[in-house]
Formats: structure tokens, C-alpha cells, sequence
């Protein structure tokens, strides 16, 4: 085993165009995530404890020393995970140099357009993302919904997964998808067919395309919008690496939609964890005779999952009515108070006034004062966990 | 206005065949009980309390008087009543001629076959029902589920009712619904076709049928299993008698099923009125693309319904595993003591130790015992209101 490199110029060198110009420390800084992006599986908690505790660089040296200063990780586990990581560094050259070739770059968490969304995983968060195309949509600002499904969509299915994806395009909603057949697919195709911004999620290296039937779309997301991956070029998609992939769309995105899943579709497991991490899940229902809606049913029986039938219901369920304006601005079309903090309420699920506030768009004095008059016309009634709908809130609407 | 007469000889003249044979007693209080049906309109409130506290008899003699002994009601909330009560003396007389000419049966409070999960209406339950076939299939012991739903009912549930009630009739559920064309109609003819107790619950008086189109299939249901109104022969349905109607097959049946349901179906009402009584509502989804599943879709998103995709999910809505076991005991069939419990519980609605305890077949403190095994393998959780399933309690088989 050969000592990794960590000079500046080697750190040029290796990563090529694969970084916006920097200084020699962020140049370091960046290899140095490179390179344990190689190192390590997708959810290396150990890593990612010791990046946090030391940062890339130190955490890299450490890891090559047999010291333990510094942090709090027990012995024998960082001596485990030094045994898993030095015995792949013999891999780093090639994946950069694989990734040189097709161009692939380098997203950090110290980039301005890093995605922050994913630092709620903790230290189990990406330690840095590969990418092709544009990135500059993946912060929060922009809202973002991922749409999942069954590799084997019904006709119904990819129907659906079309008209969800081109209106959240239309709605300024950038759709977020896992570039698989069926669902996945139509949902990119359609997003971009919208000239709305799509990120397709991959679970192997960017310098191949799995399925390669999908070769001409992840060129044509490449463009308009943004192909990543957690893992470095050469990495082929395994069963492990396709459950982290997905688990990374339901963290990269506002909130899950599953527009079509059989009983053991991968989706259900993006699906959970999007409820895992606390994403909003939303759930498209089929007819009952469909053998292709039953992992969407059970999700519906079995978790929290909201009913979504149309492009209102995914941006309520993301909590962002910025979608609709497009500008990220509240703007023209704000209505009036009460309908709007009341649509900010669930029946069901209790919600903070700071959480009613945000999803409604008032300052949190603002929407206290409305609750307030919500509450004493019997439209909403406070819970010890927050605020919910009363039940005949909606009367005069629903009945 | 005549006064009414409360002899037994009179009540026995008027009654007819319309009860059993019985005492002079028990005559004239089931002919208070007529008599009452006619003078009042469904859920007459003050009606419900005057017979509470003086009887059937004792009510009809105070709203016969100008007194207000033995009652709390307030003078002039009785005075309103007894004016709209008695403006209708006039009727009892032909009401009662026309349900001895149709030979419609009256069923009271009294008999043993009468439904005891009316009584949840509190003083707002029917004062008696008016009937025709077979009651004995009312009362608790037996199971039974609503299925309504549009009277323009699509191909698609037409069949998933049909097959449903079908199923339900196998498992020994008895299958209520208001007779109307499209799901109701489906479900009605479906559970006689397979031999099953079916329950229709009219708006009008039973002297005739509404729709004139059903006529044949409520003869048939009359013959196989019951045809029941709470109004008298001679009433015709309106609107609010509709409504009333919706909210007996609510909180007659164990649970209510709507299985397709556009934006404004009745049936919404009644799905309302099942939530209101604290009755389980299901919802079968359809396509999102249907208008006639919207009012479902709609359901599913904005109340405590439970998506429904088969026979199993109506069992477990109901919360009566007899219905598979067919003899009203439970059996060999007796799964393992944690999968039960663990069945008996919500992700999402705290139940508590004798809720999980009824629905599960076990003894309270047996299942409070497995309860706490549960918490300890981290599959049950206790919250404020009750206990709910963990997160993953499913996770082996779900994901």
C-alpha cells in the first residue's frame, strides 16, 4: 500500500477540470473527499464521523496513521474501517482518471451549490457527489419532488408519471428520479419534454449508464439538467449501492411521490426512506385490480402516506407554494388568510405554528394571529403536538 | 286534534301483524313507538330524550299535555316540538293502514332483535324501525360492512363492489347499503347472489320502492335478508330523509366502505357520518384519471380512512376475525399471539389496551402482556392516547 498524495499539485493533477478553479487548500480539500468517496461504501458512518471530527484531509491522514487522536470513535471500529478503506487505494487512480476521461466533476459540501438537503443524513450524508450537466438546481431553493415507480409501469402508470412530471416542470418543480425503466424513465423524459430542470440519481459510476437502453436519456438529462452520482467512476450498481441510491433521492428531494409500485418494488423502499428521514410521502392510487398499484396501496394502509392525485396535491405535499409563482417569490395570487393557513393544516398529522407559518408563507406572528381566529370559529383545534384541521373545517366544501 | 289513543285494545287494532304476540304492555308501547315514528322526522333530538326519560308512552301523554314534568328539556324548545309533533296526528292513522296493507313489520327497542349499534345515536337513534324479510341478522353478533358509494357507478366499480360484497357474503359479513343504482345496487345483488345477508335501508316509507327501478332487487332482498326504513309507510323520501337514511347504514354496520365515489357523491355523506359516530371508514382507490373514484381520492386524503384493496382489509376494518371462521368463535385458525397484536394495531391511530384487546380476540390483561413484548423488541410503541406500531414493526416482511 502506497501513502496517498495529499500535495497540492498532486491534488491538481489528479482531479484535472474535474473542480471550479481554487485556491491550493480547497484544491486538497476536495481530493481529499475524492478520494474517500472511493474508499469507502455509500453510508460509511465511520467516515463520515471522522471528516466531521477532523475534516477530509486530517480524516484521510488519520486514517493512514495508526493514531486515533481526535476522535471519539471506538478503537476497534476505526481499526475495522481502516481495513475496508486502505484496502481500496489501490482503486483511487483509476477511478479519477476514469473520471477525467468522461468528463465526470466534483460536487462538495464546501461548493456553494452543494446540496444541503443532504446533510440531513448526518454522518451518513454523501461525502461528496460525481456529476454531469448542471447543478445549479440542486439547493433548496429550488422546490423539488422526486417520482418514483415499478420498472414495470402500466400503461396507466407511465400515463400518470408524465403528467405529474411535465406539471411539476411547468410548475418550476424540478423532478428528481432514479433513470431506471418505467416510472423513472417516463418521469425524466416527460420533465424534460416540459423544459423542466430533472436529476436523475444513479447507483453506479457516471462513465457508464445502467440500463444502457437508457443511455440516449441520461444524455439528454445531462444537458438540461443534472445526472450525480455518490460514487466515483468504475463503480459498477450493486444491490447495496441501488438501496443507497435510493435512499439518496428521497434525501436530495422536498418530498417522495411513488406513482406506481408493485408489492416489491424498489420504490416502496425509497418510500421508506423518505419517511425514515422525515420527507413527506406521497402515494398515487390505482385501481384495485391492478397488480402494478399494490405496493402504492399497501404504502397508503400501512404509513402516513398522503393520496395524491394531481400536480396541487404534490405541491401542497411539498409545502412549497413558490412552485406556482415560479419566481420563489410570494407574490400576485396569495389568497386570503384563512383558506391559505388552512390549507397549511392536516387533519391528522399535528404541526407546529413555525411549521404552518413556513408551509403557508407568513412570518410565525402572522399565522399565530390566524390560528388564533382559525381556533375560535372551530376550523382549528390545538393538540399537544400542534395545530390540526377540526373535522368540519372543510364542511362547507366537502359535504 | 284528536288525542291518541294509548289503549291496548286500540294499539292492538292499529299494530296488527306488525309485532309479535305479546303482553298488553309491550303492545302499547311498540304502538307509542309507531305512533312516534310518524309524528316526528328522523333524529328529532327532543323526541330522543322525552322517551328516554318517561318512556314511549309517557313521552306521547306529556306531548299530548300541556306539562313538563320529569323532563329537562327546556319549555320552549318543547313547546317548538310539540307544535311540529302534533300537526301531525292526522297521519298516524293512514301510516299505519298503508304498513298493514304492505305487511311492513315494526321492530322496537324492545325486541330482542333489534340493533343495538343504532343506540350510539344516543337521544338522535331511531325511535323504531319499520321493516321487511328477516331482522335476526341485525344485531351485533353478526358482522357487517356498508359498501356505497355513486349511483353512477363506472365498469370498474361495479366490479370491485360486486366482488366485495360477494366476499364479504363467503366470510358470513352482512352487506348493508341504501338500494340506490351503481355501487349500491352492485353490492345489494352481489351478497344475495352469494347467498349472503344483505341489508337495504330505505329513505321512504316501505310501502314502495325508490328507485321504482330496484323493485324487483329490494323483493329480492326483502325474501333473503331485510329491507328496514325509519320512517313509516307513506312517507316519501326527501333530501333530509336521505341524509337521515345515510346515517343509519353508518352506524348500523360495523364499518363503512366507499367504493367509488365521485366529488359529490351521497355517499360521502356517509362516510362523513361513519367518522362523526367513531365508526372505521374504508376507501377504495381507483384511477386518479377517473372522476367517479375523485370523492375517494378525496377521502383518503383528508380524513382517517384506510385504503381498501380486498376481502382482507374489509376483515380488518370490521375488527372481527370471526367473519373468516364463519361459527362466531374463535379458532383454529389463531395465528401467533404477536402477529395478532401487531395486526390489531395502527401505524397512526393510538389504540388503546382494550381497544388492541377486542380487535386482536384476547383477554385485556393477555394482550397487554404481548403488548409489552412488543414494546420491548421495539414493534409496539405507547403513546398518550394508546398504543401504536413502531415504524418498523413490519420491516421483515415490508421492505
Amino acid at each position: 500500500m502506497t501513502a496517498i498524495d495529499l500535495s497540492a499539485r498532486r491534488a491538481r493533477q489528479a482531479l484535472g477540470e474535474m473542480v471550479e478553479p481554487a485556491g491550493d487548500d480547497d484544491v486538497v480539500v476536495a481530493y481529499a473527499r475524492a478520494v474517500w468517496s472511493t474508499l469507502t461504501e455509500p453510508g460509511d458512518g465511520v467516515a463520515g464521523e471522522l471528516i466531521a471530527a477532523l475534516g477530509p484531509v486530517g480524516a484521510l491522514e488519520l486514517a493512514q496513521s495508526s493514531g486515533c487522536a481526535g476522535t471519539d470513535i471506538p478503537a476497534d471500529d476505526l481499526a475495522h474501517a481502516r481495513e475496508r478503506w486502505l484496502a481500496r487505494t489501490g482503486v483511487v487512480e483509476d477511478a479519477l482518471a476514469l473520471s477525467r476521461r468522461a468528463r465526470v466533476q466534483l460536487l462538495t459540501p464546501e461548493d456553494a451549490d452543494w446540496p444541503t438537503r443532504a446533510d440531513d443524513l448526518g454522518p451518513f450524508a454523501p461525502l461528496c457527489l460525481w456529476f454531469r450537466g448542471d447543478v445549479r438546481g440542486l439547493g433548496a431553493a429550488t422546490p423539488a419532488v422526486a417520482l418514483v415507480g415499478s420498472r414495470a409501469a402500466s400503461a396507466y402508470g407511465d400515463h400518470v408519471a408524465r403528467e405529474l412530471a411535465a406539471e411539476s416542470a411547468a410548475a418550476g418543480i424540478a423532478v428528481y428520479s432514479g433513470a431506471a425503466y418505467g416510472i423513472d424513465g417516463a418521469a425524466h423524459a416527460a420533465a424534460l419534454g416540459a423544459d423542466g430542470y430533472t436529476v436523475a440519481i444513479m447507483a453506479g459510476g457516471l462513465e457508464s449508464t445502467y440500463p444502457s437502453g437508457h443511455r440516449d436519456l441520461v444524455e439528454r438529462i445531462a444537458r438540461g439538467g443534472a445526472v450525480i452520482a455518490e460514487v466515483p467512476c468504475g463503480t459498477i450498481p450493486t444491490k447495496f449501492r441501488f438501496l443507497s441510491r435510493n435512499r439518496l433521492i428521497a434525501v436530495l428531494s422536498d418530498a417522495t411521490v411513488v406513482v406506481e409500485a408493485g408489492w416489491r418494488s424498489g420504490s416502496i423502499n425509497t418510500a421508506h426512506h423518505a419517511q425514515a428521514i422525515g420527507r413527506p410521502l406521497g402515494v398515487v392510487p390505482g385501481p384495485i385490480t391492478s397488480a402494478s398499484s399494490m405496493g402504492c396501496h399497501r404504502l397508503l394502509r400501512e404509513t402516513d402516506a398522503v393520496c395524491i392525485t394531481g400536480i396541487d396535491d404534490v405541491r401542497e405535499l411539498i409545502g412549497d407554494d413558490r412552485a406556482a409563482l415560479g419566481d420563489g417569490s410570494w407574490g400576485q395570487e396569495r389568497t386570503d388568510d384563512r383558506t391559505r393557513i388552512l390549507d397549511a393544516l392536516s387533519s391528522r398529522a399535528p404541526r407546529t405554528t413555525e411549521e404552518v407559518a413556513r408551509r403557508a408563507g407568513f412570518a410565525v406572528a402572522e399565522a399565530a394571529t390566524v390560528l388564533g381566529l382559525l381556533e375560535l370559529e372551530g376550523s382549528a383545534a390545538r393538540r399537544a403536538a400542534g395545530w390540526v384541521q377540526a373535522p368540519g373545517a372543510r364542511a362547507a366544501t366537502l359535504w
